[in-house]
């Protein structure tokens, strides 16, 4: 391979060069102090690991499956998985490494790799930053969580604007399991929601059991009071769609009495992730971008794979859209050559004020420090920094 | 496979729970913090790579290469490498992405992969941390790295009883130019140097060319004083035998000046790296352990491979080395349920101490908090944080 071509990287993976990786060390650090304020313990996850282990999600989400680069273990002779995601590891150590009795709560960032990028102009390494609660089935952890990720947002500066989406498969499941539908018309449904395709959806559902409901259901997905008029009462008195649509108003209504400002929508036939969440649903948006800033929901039972299922709630980010395009330059005061005490003794002093200092090397002057911002000179006998 | 199975990680890999993670993660920031008060210029480098961009070292270096777990790029179809040394990749950075004229300083903290454990006992997933310095050539860049490397250490509070190791490739390397030697004597006589096998030596080194030279040199592998007096003085007045034994000379007085109480050792026939280094060498060592704490060398020229070759310098540890053993809990502050502003204001106030506080879900009670320390309780109309 010639030269030229030895330092291209491969799509979706990129380096960070000291200008962002400033920005971003700062925001990992921000994050994960504010998260461990909530009482967020801070966990690192192993990299790879068996893929029976990566794969408790993607039983029922071969996307995640997909997205999983894997390597044979030299040792075990078995086959490894590069973390595509680090919530399936943070619920293997509640259900087995260090079991919490009552509520956990942990939070993480890291790399994680994907196979191939999951958005348009999307990286392949994204920084996830998350946070995870498992033992709490009540809607107080929910609203913990929401408030959380929106608190965070709010902590990285980009709180401006921004559109906080609820959503719940309850609704979509209870109904599905009400109608008696095949597995085939499930798909279609879901699909058609997906597409907001009213026209289609009508004429799709004229013919299936509770049809006008799962029309109602599209066509009402973001009106909760509409959805309260229009479905039938026996919809509505379904405990499981009862329970699902209440968790819904309730949050939506606590969130907004925390938030005030904040806008909220609802919809109730996103189905984002649906095969692997199992109740509330949630994501925020910023204005002018398609991919959500950061998002979560429940996944009770997801430790079952691990031996203990647990209720649990989390969200993820990616730390490099957290902190997208903000840049900042160090300041660099450069000294001179020497070991003399006091100018050793002010060189410590600039850098115990949080600069840094670069004592010149053999017999380079002051420009083999091209991004030099400042220079330690002696004025008078005194040692003084000075801008360049 | 059986549930009782899923949750087994691999050989040499691990979690790192909460009360370890705290002091890897104040670790982590604290060494990077002290880098970047020196000067060192933080970089984050993509996880995986093009094969070819990974092995710029690997060329002369094949441990590397087969250190390094392997995948196919989807994308592109070429073969990937998961990253086993970052070194590489600042390489490239100073090389193409971020050309710097004049003198360039690096540092980074990640985690990097290995196929194999590469020592008894340690892990495949080191958290390396490094600095490097592209474009000087003096002394004082070797002596700015190990100065660097000791101080880092003794923020590690790790100081107490370490050794540092001094080498360079340079003495070997000319006599065997000197002599002529081929290839396999080269390499028969690296072993034998490595094994400290004098016997074997004497009678192997008898038939060679500048044979006395060679024993010499390994029989007083730690002692410059005697290899002045015991070497011969056409080998003693070859200009790059006697630059290289200079540059050692020179760098353990200065290093001795900055730090000494510090215990240095000389080998000039320690070839660890010798194919990879072309200069000076170093490690610190902690007693009791096989592993050095931290390592480095000079490794002039590592750019050409990217089009720019450059002086380099640079040393690189594994943060689970530096922080092992060491563990510290949180404390953590349970607060009851409830929306009252005394309560909030209580709450908030309590994190901004830098404390972890949690407030209780739905009906839960403390005891759901199991690892809590603390609790914020009302004492006659006063919110107050009492242990538990």
């Amino acid at each position: 391979m010639p030269i030229s071509e030895t330092w291209l990287l491969p799509d979706g993976v990129a380096d960070v060069l000291p200008e962002q990786a400033r920005v971003i060390e700062d925001l990992r650090r921000k994050s994960l102090d504010f998260l461990a304020s909530r009482g967020y313990q801070l966990v690192y996850t192993p990299f790879i690991e068996y893929i029976e282990s990566l794969s408790s999600l993607s039983e029922s989400n071969q996307d995640l499956d997909l997205a999983t680069f894997k390597v044979i273990d030299q040792l075990s002779g078995r086959l490894l998985g590069v973390r595509a995601d680090m919530t399936p590891q943070v619920a293997r150590i509640d259900a087995h490494v260090h079991p919490v009795e009552g509520v956990a709560r942990y939070c993480y960032a890291g790399t994680v790799l994907h196979t191939k990028p999951q958005g348009f102009n999307t990286t392949r390494a994204p920084l996830q930053l998350g946070a995870e609660l498992f033992g709490s089935d009540s809607i107080d952890a929910d609203v913990e969580m929401i408030d959380l990720m929106v608190s965070l947002i709010e902590e990285a500066g980009l709180a401006e604007g921004i559109h906080l989406d609820l959503g719940h498969v309850g609704l979509f499941r209870s109904l599905v399991a009400q109608a008696g539908l095949s597995k085939a018309a499930e798909r279609q449904l879901s699909d058609l929601y997906q597409r907001k395709a009213l026209p289609e959806l009508k004429e799709f559902t004229a013919t299936l059991n509770f049809g006008q409901d799962f029309y109602v259901l599209g066509r009402y997905a973001s009106d909760l009071d509409a959805l309260k008029n229009q479905l039938s009462a026996e919809v509505l008195a379904n405990p499981a769609f009862k329970q699902a649509l209440d968790a819904l108003i309730t949050t939506q209504s606590e969130i907004q009495a925390r938030w005030p400002e904040l806008e909220i929508g609802v919809d109730v036939v996103e189905l984002r992730s649906y095969h692997y969440h199992t109740g509330l649903m949630y994501a925020v948006y910023a204005p002018n971008r398609a991919v959500p800033l950061a998002q979560g929901g429940r996944y009770d039972g997801i430790g079952e794979h691990f031996g203990r299922a647990r209720p649990a709630t989390g969200f993820s980010c990616d730390l490099y859209m957290l902190s997208a395009g903000k840049f900042a330059a160090a300041q660099v005061v450069v000294a001179p050559k020497g070991t003399d005490a006091a100018l050793l003794n002010a060189i410590q002093a600039t850098r115990a004020q949080g600069l840094s200092v670069i004592q010149l090397l053999g017999n380079d002057e002051l420009s083999s420090v091209p991004y030099a911002t400042h220079q330690l000179v002696n004025v008078d006998g005194e040692w003084t920094v000075k801008t360049i």
